[in-house]
């Protein structure tokens, strides 16, 4: 008991060094200097918001929540949608069952789709109320914004002047999300500095600094996805299948916002250190700001493009 | 001994990732910028050796190798000395030998005495010499340059600018050190960022990168410190004592120079990780150089002021 004491005032130091003692993630009202941004974010492994100054002069902050213009431009391009039962990609769920195997949970990726983008807007508008079987989010990981949809270059900048000269490179990877209302991501950790812009909607963050990562629980977990039966269209009905051979995901066992009081008491129960810890930072980026993070967390969709 | 061999290759994989493969440390014909610097290096843990330009305008360097100018501008003021019977400030040495007692090494920290500025020139050079059965080191690190050694605040400058502006704050403590050709540092490790400015002479590192600490094989050694004999002046014997009650140190085991064939071949047996694995990075830092680093490291010192 005395060395979890001495541990748990080990993790609030460490906490308050690196984070401080405002629980609120700073915004600034105009994008930092280089050198600011690297000496008193980057470097410190603290998130930032800036301000809708960030992307003053881009022309999707107010080209892109017209859908008739996404529309024409993206005419005839195709594009990822991943598919979910719940608006849940990569996430936590419950095993599909088989005779003599033991229970427990999976790690769920979704059905990914490849359609046309005005079918794609489409379903995710569809998709988008609670009594649809599904839910589609336009999605895809690996540089898709430059790839798929490549259309719509010119409406934003190819880089973030202050933050290139601060990590000294170029995007790696440019990813653009189209989500509804019911578009969440699971707890996760990323290893990546990310800069999340919001350009229509807002996008709801749960964040924890890197030093509470033993709050997550990350575990071993096997894989699984969903798959569209065959035949079947994209709002058709998905079945959980486990990867053959098994393979193993090390995913955070936390769901901080479970649907019902009891699975609430089982997480609780279950993870005390998260529940009974300090609470995560919540963070509301708004269409026009960017978000730095590069930070263990979670992070809730609504509405964002 | 797959593990052995996949952990081998992790070590060489962060190795390379953080310092490259040059096996040598960056030199800079210029100061960096502030934006620079924070990123090439103080963000990547690596260490760079800034040319003479670093201290071009500093008095220093050319009033300081004037031992009457010292003498004049110090008159009256007391400074600390480390005495030791071998140079090596802070080192591991066999434990004083007492009955009953186990074998083994101890933490041995110097015979800290004050003494007249003029005092502690005339002996560390009197102990230079081999024959001297004591080496004298002016140091004490605690800001002891700006504390004791203030009257020669005008010849430096009161901090280096790139760093500060990238640090985003003034040194928390100025140190000088003054020894002779005997005046060596083992092997330790700092927590602090170092920019370590040679005035005359030179000073020769040996580094090791963070990614390595395993290879020091840091264990806990009793602590001991030398004593003059009361009475006795500053060149007199030093015998050591065990520090009570009992004092454990994490300390470096390696001694990377080992005097003899056979303390090589004993050193080499017990610490293989250090003298089968990659050779740390050799840098000797001139007068008027300046080195930066945040490295688990050792420091052998040649005349440096």
């Amino acid at each position: 008991m005395e060395e979890e004491r001495r541990l748990r005032g080990l993790w609030g130091e460490a906490r308050e060094l690196s984070l401080g003692t405002s629980g609120q993630v700073d915004c600034l009202d105009a994008p930092p200097s280089p050198l600011r941004f690297l000496r008193d974010y980057v470097s410190a492994n603290k998130p930032c918001l800036v301000s809708r100054a960030a992307t003053r002069g881009w022309p999707a902050i107010s080209l892109w929540s017209d859908d008739a213009y996404l529309r024409r431009v993206l005419h005839g391009c195709a594009v990822s949608v991943h598919l979910t039962p719940h608006g849940r990609a990569d996430s936590l769920v419950p095993r599909p069952s088989a005779c003599g195997r033991p229970r427990g949970l999976c790690f769920a990726s979704a059905a990914v789709r490849s359609m046309d983008f005005s079918d794609a807007l489409a379903l995710i508008a569809a998709t988008g109320s609670p009594s649809s079987p599904t839910v589609a989010y336009a999605q895809q990981q690996n540089d898709c914004f430059r790839a798929e949809y490549s259309a719509l270059a010119g409406d934003v900048v190819p880089d973030v002047p202050w933050a290139t000269e601060a990590l000294g490179c170029l995007p790696e990877a440019v990813n653009l999300w189209i989500g509804n209302g019911r578009s969440e991501t699971s707890f996760h950790k990323d290893h990546y500095e990310n800069l999340y812009a919001v350009i229509t909607g807002e996008k709801h963050f749960l964040l924890l600094p890197p030093t509470d990562v033993h709050r997550l629980y990350i575990r071993h977990y096997p894989a699984a996805r969903y798959v569209l039966d065959d035949g079947k269209d994209a709002t058709g009905e998905l079945h959980l299948e486990l990867e053959e051979p098994e393979r193993q995901v090390p995913w955070c066992s936390v769901d901080p916002y479970p649907e019902t009081p009891e699975s609430m008491a089982e997480q609780r129960e279950a993870f005390p250190l998260y529940f009974d810890g300090p609470k995560p930072f919540e963070c509301i980026v708004k269409a026009g700001e960017i978000l730095y993070l590069e930070t263990v967390g979670c992070r809730r969709v609504r509405h964002a493009i």
